[in-house]
């Protein structure tokens, strides 16, 4: 029996998250509902996808992805179910699924759309209940892709920010912040390996095996468990540490003889 | 095989949440339990109330709703063991089942009292553990009610605010502000349908059809999920932006020929 | 068929809980997961004992409770499996199990070691997914806890704080503040139940059965559902109110003719 997992922007204390999880026990009483998180900030999407990124292949094929971040409910944005590498994804049509489709090797999507199995939403205001959830269960219980509504060839995806050659350098950005205020950034491993370390807001830091080398306090750089280049404090918090979020410039320099000098560019 | 849904005050990090489980994989080994919310304001009787009246009713009938945010544990509160409308709840008696009570066609209620099947508490500080969490895992498991305790009638309900008709005003107030912002209000649904705007804090915000419409930083009007008349910023929070809360005033000006005119008072 | 609880420092926003459960969905598909909490302030690892330490005997025998707070990943610390009263415990060996080896009666402990059903990490940054899920998955579909490494005699434990006597006095101090503001202690119970009261930052707290007696706002002194002294305000925050957290002083005046006078020393 599959199972069905859930990531929003709802917090749990307004009793949203019940109203879902009702409707999930009505129409796929057996399916199992794991929590991922409703704590992503209120319209978040870019977070949202990147949270979803780290998970949604880790789970079994036919594994049910509901993910709803949702700042436009109610207008016409599409609502979408996607079959990638062997799972679902149901979801707004918002850039929530960039990561995965960045992922996958293969997918296909349809556009939810109202019919006999899939009633029209009740309100305008709250489709997680009226449209994600119903259509999560019936793909969950065996229903195929395709009866949910017409192909969508062209799901929106956020736009990912890229790396840039500038003289010697190559100039990144980070593109998350963690709970841990670990820095996630966009610059190439191949290329932070070979140099052995990057420069941000005045710092030069030194690529580490592990976030419990260098000394309590100290920056450092580890290739984190996505295989992306990270700027962490040992036993604190290098996004407090630095003052930076989301976005802020990071760079390294290329040693003359390195192949990266050429090639970077946007990705 | 039934289950049962966890609503409290307690947050997850002192493990009070992880003794509740405890006890109900104990007890009820084969049902499954839900988290609906941990995440409720310590104390908070109202917002719990609120919270639980969205999804007590969207579960499947025999569905054992835990409730407990219980400032008054260990005084001579009753605790309480209800059926309404084919759901069971159980609570301490301090108004936290007021929405589910003025929801429910039919309900019967009972004080949970100590007996062979239900021991007395161990402590005077934790009837999560010790009262409502064995008592769930009865109904869960198929015991009737009335094993439980005796008929009680008069369930403690919070007061209701009311709306007011004042000269060619229906004043309301917001009854409750959730976690992006928006503000739901006690303003009777069809007479704003009927106006088409209410006023807030010098605002005159007009009715829309959901959340994405308007401009960003606009405010809006909307019928919500459940119902309600909701004031919400589009992109944004209603309540950062007006600077108000539960309880804040709300009102509109009733045309000359509307019933709800002469209609308007406490409901 | 046994299940896994999950006590974490991840949060859930960044979906590292995701991960962990996509792990346990493909090595374990059967076994239910039970959230515990995913709320552990960062690093905390004296917190995540004391939550804990209050659920793990709960569980039916057989439980799995894993256990991630792990600011030494990728170091040398080692990493565990503990069987203890018929519960197991998978962790980092970081003291995260000191409540745990304190109550039990009986336990074994094992150094988790690659293996042909163990595969060495794939990260050094998280071993919440690479190690501690399978070797939970593994102890939960019931491998014995000797197949996952050698033994271990000496598992890691933080100190404990002790109380004092100073001449009449003994002297302890806070060792918990809860959600709700409540200080737990370690002033003997079996003393402040003869005495009745406390003292702490130059109040006078007196013993009442319950959080529910006495005003709105007073400071009263009950013996909580783990049987600790604890301190709370009536309807409000202890630790608000005295402006105090974890470590705080305590004490109680000695009776002359108090056996604890001679006894009281380091517990």
């Amino acid at each position: 029996m599959p199972r069905i997992t859930l990531l929003t922007d709802f917090g749990t204390a307004d009793g949203y998250v019940g109203v879902l999880k009702g409707v999930l026990a009505i129409h796929a009483p057996l399916v199992r509902v794991d929590d991922i998180s409703h704590d992503i900030p209120p319209g978040d999407v870019e977070k949202a996808s990147l949270a979803l990124g780290r998970y949604w292949r880790r789970f079994p094929p036919g594994t049910v992805h509901l993910a709803v971040v949702d700042p436009g409910v109610g207008t016409d944005r599409r609502a979408l179910a996607v079959r990638a590498d062997e799972r679902f994804l149901v979801s707004p049509d918002n850039g929530i699924l960039t990561e995965v489709l960045d992922q996958a090797e293969e997918w296909e999507a349809v556009r939810l759309s109202p019919s006999d199995l899939l009633p029209a939403p009740e309100s305008r205001t709250f489709h997680g209940r009226d449209l994600f959830a119903p259509a999560s269960a019936l793909l969950a219980t065996g229903n195929p892709l395709e009866v949910l509504g017409p192909q969508v060839l062209d799901p929106w995806r956020l736009s990912n920010s890229g790396v840039r050659a500038v003289g010697d350098w190559v100039v990144g950005e980070v593109v998350d912040v963690d709970r841990f205020g670990n820095l996630a950034t966009n610059l190439p491993r191949s290329l932070v390996e070979a140099v052995g370390e990057v420069e941000m807001a005045g710092h030069w830091i030194p690529l580490r095996g592990s976030y419990g080398e260098g000394d309590p306090g100290e920056l450092l750089v580890v290739i984190n468990s996505d295989g992306r280049v990270e700027i962490a404090e040992r036993e604190g918090s290098a996004a407090t540490l630095l003052g930076v979020g989301r976005g802020a410039g990071v760079r390294t320099k290329v040693p003359a003889e390195h192949p990266e000098k050429e090639e970077a560019g946007p990705v």
